[in-house]
């Protein structure tokens, strides 16, 4: 065994002993296979007293009316999602740093004040909130899928860490990630693979799978993650949640751990994940509502805006439902149909989508992408030994025989960019012309992923054509679970010619079978 | 001589066979110096009839009263300033576009929807506003001071033109810029040098040169400029005017033409330069209202902030007066004293600026302003032949045998920047300590350059120390004029011991009477 090797091995070993020995399940997945299980949430049902259960199947919003009405302890909240996030971990792989022992200590403390004050210290009191291995908890590692960077402990907090905190937040996990976060699934040599919380023989998306797979499997409730081609929206789709996707400058990403810092063209993004729409505004307006912009110059000082004045108003959309590039399966075009007809039904106005530039968009984002071909992730690689993974190899470009771009083909870039996003602009305002009452859109609602999922093994049937482009584009975007992929009602489109062999590979990986029960879910970007 | 002689000097005539006959003046520098004048400003009063000067002497709130009562017709405002403009041009050079007929064409409609209507379009009805240029006008040039660039007309308006154009505003000259707009002075192959509207002998700044020295000569009292490292500053304080350097995303670039287009780590914004603090604040407001957002991806969509309150308020500032690196003159030492001590009369608590990157963040803003050794302006130059202006060579580190740096040096150049505003940042935060009510501070006095300008050759002792720092932490500065340097007041300093040699040559650099006269300006920083 390799030296990476032995330190990859002893960080899973540390992982696993993080967890208190009342909360090990030898053979786990073993026993949920052979209890006829493939979705963890409701095998953990099985597992966790009532009680927890109870605790575990609120949202957040429920939870912190609980405990500020003094009808359940930070204690007993933070335990029932260590005990089932440490049963989640076991089964998906999802957590890359457990330390519940300090989220415990936390509970009891805030627990002592709402006894002394009777108040809550903000609206997350007591709440644990899990967070992606980018953000940064001084003393613990922040490893974002190198074996080259475990021992080394973080040693100042992400600003957005420490907003939450501040407002009652628990941290008791980080989650796992691809190495430099850089694919659609979450693979490394660090932490192997992690699983799809609704079914294990799928993959959990990425790069935010592990906050993906621990909230399906209710391990969590509200995480973080981040974004820079889909990697909070692919994640939340393959597991049915919700999440948002802000726009740059929304939320702080100051003190987040990050591949290619620095490249401010395709900028990550950071947001939450959650199994509820509310909880998604929560922590949003929370963090909104910090100001934070008076410490992180990249935030822009927005205050926040109070949109429930569009609930009785009259929306209008456009659909896309082919990027004219890969097709969608058929239960991604009837969550769109599913989402149309309601929307219609209700009043609001829809027309097609027709922003013809997505193949330039994506273009460019693969000259961003693969700029340095792959030389940090290298770099970063030599540290330790550990081989480039395979998974990431497409999106950075890697070539070992080619050097990075030179800094005037990156300004290229650049201006590209910024021409993409003034004819997106000028195509959204022209919608107006279109809409009955002159005005322009509100939205887009679209797909995420042509397919609801991928298997574990199937990465090379990954695109991530429905989700960069809002990336170059920077739109917010946020993920709204619709339906259920179904054997009966989803059959296979055989009349449909595929644009190109690649078109046709996603086309032909359909398997009703294969994905029946698998969440659906779409984006509805601003 | 050479082919881009010939097009630089057919340029040069095209821009003065754009002026009519009437308003030439054979040998006017001459003339202006048997005069007995060095002011532009001044010896034009003679020149022009009273109340053409009566219309100039205004501010644009004053004539925008004035129009829209009646008193004064769009055409009779803007003919005054194309008359003043062209005289002024004869005297300084400041012009490289020049097209009065359509302005007063443009005034003549106006006219005629004011004698309809009994209303005028917007603020800027009938107001001639100065545009550096950077800025298209469709079927004018912009030639951003290459020979290379003549005769290639803009196609697409600047949104920013638009904007102002709609609301009344004529567009009548575009000023001079330095080569590629990367000198603190206005030089170029095509147009020469652009003389100081206060006092000929000295340098009108740059790059922003030609909208100062044309504002000094009250040619405008409006102008737009732009600033990557002071370029609106610069000619500001040289000619004694005020300008506002708005933070990045403030104000529309969209379609305003550049060096480096895509090169988004020290990003040049857009501003204007005026004679009154409210035709700056009327302008600003004017273009944030417009919603600018809405097409331009770049602009934040922040409304526009009354902040009249803080009239009434008790203010806390910090003052810096020399950032360790290069000592300013007697005159400029005696403009902050003399608004430290306006201040603190008035109750208002100042304190030390004590900020201590400020090497940093020049080494970085070097690094950035170098990162293509001058590449992409040696390729312009290649269009047309012209010669590598010497006055641009040191900002661009112009150096024909080094490669432009690659995309990771780059990045790395992103990250030390978003260090240094963190730390900029937190600064400000911490100011709140020093102060008695422990608020943190308002604003940052400071100079804008370490002398009252330099002399129209001496373009070697330019030192951009106090005017890229707040490019780089990405600051709205608004330039003041504060008072007039003086021989019998701002006597030398011969006590003090320069840091270096530098230094000691800026220090050797002031006569107090050569600077007699020019004006002093400092920075208000946000």
């Amino acid at each position: 065994m390799t030296n990476w090797e032995v330190i990859a091995r002893r960080k899973r070993e540390s992982v696993q002993n993080a967890i208190p020995e009342e909360w090990l399940v030898p053979d786990i997945n073993k026993r949920m296979t052979e209890a006829g299980y493939i979705n963890s949430k409701l095998y953990i049902d099985t597992l966790v007293p009532s009680q927890e259960k109870k605790i575990t199947d609120c949202t957040v919003l429920e939870l912190s009316a609980k405990i500020s009405a003094g009808q359940l302890s930070s204690w007993d909240v933070c335990n029932a999602f260590c005990h089932r996030a440490a049963l989640a971990h076991q089964l998906l792989n999802c957590c890359v740093e457990i330390f519940f022992y300090r989220a415990l200590d936390k509970a009891r403390e805030l627990d002592e004040i709402f006894a002394r004050t009777g108040k809550t210290v903000g609206p997350f009191h007591g709440i644990p909130i899990s967070l992606k291995d980018q953000l940064n908890i001084p003393g613990i590692d922040t490893t974002i899928g190198y074996v080259g960077y475990v021992d080394i402990q973080a040693k100042k907090q992400s600003l957005l860490a420490s907003i939450l905190e501040k407002n009652g937040a628990l941290f008791y996990v980080k989650t796992t990630v691809p190495m430099a976060m850089m694919a659609p699934e979450t693979v490394s040599n660090l932490m192997g693979v992690t699983l799809n919380g609704v079914n294990s023989r799928f993959s959990s998306g990425g790069s935010s799978g592990g906050e993906g797979a621990l909230i399906a499997a209710r391990g969590s409730l509200l995480g973080l993650g981040t974004d820079i081609g889909g990697s909070i929206r692919i994640p939340a789709a393959f597991q049915g949640l919700y999440a948002l996707r802000p726009s740059h400058g929304r939320i702080s990403y100051m003190d987040v751990a990050n591949s290619y810092v620095g490249q401010e063209v395709v900028p990550s993004v950071i947001g939450p994940l959650a199994t509820s729409l509310e909880d998604i505004e929560l922590l949003t307006k929370t963090v909104v509502e910090s100001e934070a912009w008076k410490l992180d110059p990249k935030v822009v000082p927005i205050p926040w805006r109070d949109m429930s004045h569009l609930r009785k108003e009259k929306l209008r959309f456009v659909c896309n439902v082919m990027d004219g590039m890969v097709m969608v399966h058929p239960p991604v075009t009837r969550a769109l149909s599913k989402v149309v007809n309601a929307l219609t039904g209700a009043g609001h106005e829809i027309i097609e989508y027709d922003f013809d530039h997505h193949k330039a968009v994506l273009n460019l984002a693969t000259k961003a992408f693969t700029a340095d071909q792959g030389k940090e992730i290298e770099e970063v690689c030599n540290l330790s030994g550990e081989p480039f993974v395979e998974a990431i190899k497409p999106l950075v470009g890697y070539d070992p025989n080619e050097p990075p771009i030179s800094v005037e083909e990156w300004w290229a870039i650049g201006e590209s960019k910024s021409h993409l996003r003034e004819k997106f602009f000028k195509y959204w305002q022209d919608t107006a012309k279109q809409f009955s009452d002159g005005k322009m859109i509100d939205a887009i609602l679209c797909p995420v992923w042509p397919s609801a999922g991928f298997k574990k093994d199937d990465g090379n049937y990954a695109a991530i054509n429905y989700t960069v482009p809002f990336n170059i584009l920077d739109c917010p975007s946020v993920i709204l679970p619709v339906t259920l992929s179904d054997k009966m009602i989803d059959l296979p489109n055989d009349t449909y010619v595929p644009v190109d062999d690649f078109d046709e590979k996603i086309h032909n990986y359909y398997d009703p079978n294969e994905f029946h029960g698998m969440p659906v879910c779409i984006q509805i970007v601003c």
